[in-house]
């Protein structure tokens, strides 16, 4: 198959590079990648990147439209051995890493360059301008715009979701005419390198220059994405990954725009069901698929200390948390099942936070190591879940990975509360709440918005609260600390150009 | 007349303050302005501002556009007063004041708006969204989306265009739901805090929270600028002014979205024309106008050493030098004429400039004091024109005020490099040329691409490069030194909101 032919080889762009490197990628899944990839400098890659802006930037804006359509349907062609490399850098189960790293992914894209292409093309036509003076002549000038992209656009991957979060950036920064320079994750390279190399094809077909698209990969021990983002000719610069770095881009990177998704604590408020069994069975999956580590897999499940409402009739907070955790440890209950739905753990810091959170309160599931028949060497682990109280600081930050907190709190006023100051001191992506009482929801909806968090409501179906969909969300708000901006909205790519006007005296 | 009742008063805003404080404020025209401004603090108005925030951010964005309408409709009323204070304020003459504080800033404003209001209803209206799923039944969800305002808003006002620059960033921020406090220039008061006790008036009468715009007027002594934007709910700032302040906001207000309008050093490349009369009346007024007060104004004038083509014959470079002087010593020989077209000098620094100018080449022009029948105090001067060599490093930065640098090139191609070189190093708003040759044209034009300044070509008439129209430009860039965004296009307004998705399983 496409993949396992990558694996232990060298792995060439055609971009200029002094031999391989070696890497510290590796799979959680525990088999060996053992891939090199060209080694290259800051130096290099932006040398070239300023030569191809020139021609790039003047590219028109439907021809550059054109190019990227057909990196996107190349890269659709390839949506299987994307599945595998994304799968076996990444930890996610080969349905997940299917579907979000390619046909997803591709949504994303394309839905970047429907909105670049249509931002540069809201610019009016050439005209002849006419401004009255009364009795006199009127001033008659020719006016027309050119757009100039904003500068040399850079792409910091992800581990988790390289392509889903990367092509956002990359196709945005593309079709408004900026060269992307892509420097994957240290640990998660392969899917952004296939993209770099199919990329680089379809433009020297194309007869562009294919360092319109270079990669700059480096490793844990020499870093080099703070360099290469202060170099002054970086007009754009696209990052998902753990707040510390993103807040250091936002607050060192101010020679460019800067568009980051970061961390975020989100939660579920439990106030009211018609039936507790289909609500149990949609937060059982949606909190304990891909092991927590999406971006928008809720961690903290607030009920209140008198209990919920369920049909009319109360049940006591023991029941429900013991329920839920029930309802996990059922769906967890089968290896084979289980390893469909957690996929692997991708970081070993994040093995430590599972043994950190027991420590935390009372342990309502314990973690547990699931075999797995195809790959011996996997990291597979379910959920810990614990029990904490509303006065706990456990759940206010983000634990990411397999760690869930069910919290007590005083009432569902308390819940919406300790839910918005999660996401305003944390950041937060999602919210999923279960009321059958209008004003309830009001209020939910209330808090969100003012706490910039999308919000869902009694999804008990087979749409989980982590699932977004390109062209009718607007992934991550922008309006709290989880990101700055939005994947993807007119404001994404507005700024990835500017506009010069030139008049002419007829 | 409204203006000369408004002197030596305290300018009540029916806002919470404690007195009034004394400024400094003056005029230009040398009259005694003695106004006095409610005095108040950053914990004061910020504390009213987040109150506001919440009733504004829920109005809905027809009903916020409504109300920004009717306040420009009541600015329009009041455009005679307002050019007074504009006029007493800056400098500027009657007709400029007139003109860019009354209807070409109201332009800008209505244009904020516009933009505003579409980009808010770019959103789908609420949708049921269903994806299919082979034989099983789609999944089926309700999706609305909620804007909420991006934080509070504050407006950093200049001393020389108050209104002009300062309405498309407040109403941009008002339009989309933001609360915006207003901070004038401590030289440069009454204008602002004209348009907020009008402002205010408008909401009241809408039942609503006059606090969505107030005023905080500071003292060079006690400047509150830095204090007010560090503050963590701030989610706007907009500023019009110096290089310096400006680039400390780009630098450290990294929590907002940052907006700067700065200097720039703007350029007059000529090459070629089929007469130089028309060219030199249209420049002599450009150069002059308002005293090189504008951020507009060109400072510099290219000429080649080898002379330049006018009808198809050779005129050499001291010729065309000295008949640009005379031209200008010569619209500006009678004093009437002159005030009319130089209005009054705003900072005392600016005199020490024209004299430290006068040190740096071959003065073509002296600068005279003009007096004024009018004001006997006003602070009146004539351009200096300094002859200076391509090598001076002279004329790259900004010598904002009465000062033109002609400079000699070695050629054309000399000339677009040194106008690159300048815009690229100190930024720039605008260039002229004058060619006959389209291979200049071409060439300058790219040039301005590059160096993200706009150009026009061939000005012989009434329109000056120094004049920027509302609707179909995009003022400023954002692709230099001269400021980070454009007054106005969609990327002005497209970031002061954040969309919040909504979604409920049915």
């Amino acid at each position: 198959m496409a993949f396992s032919v990558l694996l232990g080889k060298e792995f060439e762009t055609d971009q200029a590079h002094e031999g391989f490197i070696e890497v510290a990628e590796s799979s959680p899944f525990g088999i060996d990648l053992g891939i090199t990839y060209p080694a290259t400098d800051v130096d290099t890659v932006m040398e070239a990147a300023i030569a191809a802006k020139g021609t790039w930037g003047k590219v028109s804006v439907d021809d550059r439209a054109e190019v990227c359509l057909e990196i996107l349907d190349r890269l659709a062609a390839n949506n299987f051995e994307m599945a595998h490399t994304v799968m076996h850098t990444t930890g996610q189960s080969f349905l997940m890493a299917f579907q979000a790293g390619g046909p997803h992914a591709l949504d994303r894209a394309l839905e970047a360059v429907a909105y670049a292409f249509t931002e540069q093309n809201r610019l009016p036509d050439p005209l002849m301008w006419e401004k009255p003076q009364g009795s006199r002549d009127p001033l008659v000038i020719e006016k027309r715009w050119i757009i100039r992209p904003r500068g040399v656009a850079v792409l910091i991957g992800v581990s988790t979701f390289p392509t889903w979060n990367g092509y956002p950036g990359i196709f945005a920064s593309l079709a408004a005419g900026n060269p992307v320079i892509v420097k994957p994750h240290p640990g998660t390279i392969l899917p952004l390198a296939l993209f770099v190399r199919l990329a680089r094809g379809v433009l020297t077909e194309h007869g562009l220059d294919a360092n319109i698209v270079q990669l700059l990969v480096d490793t844990p021990g020499a870093p080099v994405a703070k360099d290469l983002v202060m170099r002054p000719e970086v007009g754009i610069v696209d990052y998902t990954g753990g707040s510390a770095f993103g807040s250091w881009l936002e607050e060192n990177v101010t020679h460019a725009e800067v568009y980051t998704e970061k961390a975020g604590v989100n939660s579920v408020i439990l106030d009211s069901a018609d039936d507790l069994g289909p609500v149990f069975r949609n937060l059982s999956v949606s909190m304990t698929m891909y092991s927590g580590q999406m971006c928008t897999t809720p961690q903290n499940l607030f009920i209140p200390e008198s209990g919920i409402t369920v049909g009319g009739v109360n049940v006591p907070y023991d029941e429900v948390a013991e329920g839920f955790a029930r309802a996990v440890g059922g769906l967890l209950g089968d290896d084979a099942r289980a390893g469909a739905i957690l996929g692997a753990i991708k970081g070993t810091d994040t093995l430590d936070r599972i043994a950190q959170a027991t420590t935390l309160g009372n342990v309502l599931l314990e973690s547990r190591e699931v075999p797995s028949a195809d790959f011996p060497d996997a990291t597979i682990r379910t959920p810990a879940i614990i029990d904490v109280d509303a006065s706990s600081d456990a759940f206010g930050s983000e634990m990411f990975g397999p760690v869930i907190f069910v919290v007590r709190t005083e009432s569902t006023e308390d819940s919406i509360a300790l839910a918005r100051t999660a996401a305003q001191m944390s950041g937060a992506i999602t919210w999923l709440a279960y009321t059958t009482d209008d004003d309830v929801q009001e209020a939910v909806i209330e808090a969100a918005v003012d706490a910039g968090v999308s919000v869902a409501f009694n999804l008990i179906g087979g749409l989980y609260v982590n699932q977004s969909a390109a062209y009718s969300d607007f992934h991550v708000t922008g309006g709290n600390a989880a990101g700055n901006a939005s994947l993807t909205d007119p404001a994404f790519v507005a700024r990835r150009f500017v506009t010069i006007g030139v008049r002419i005296e007829p």
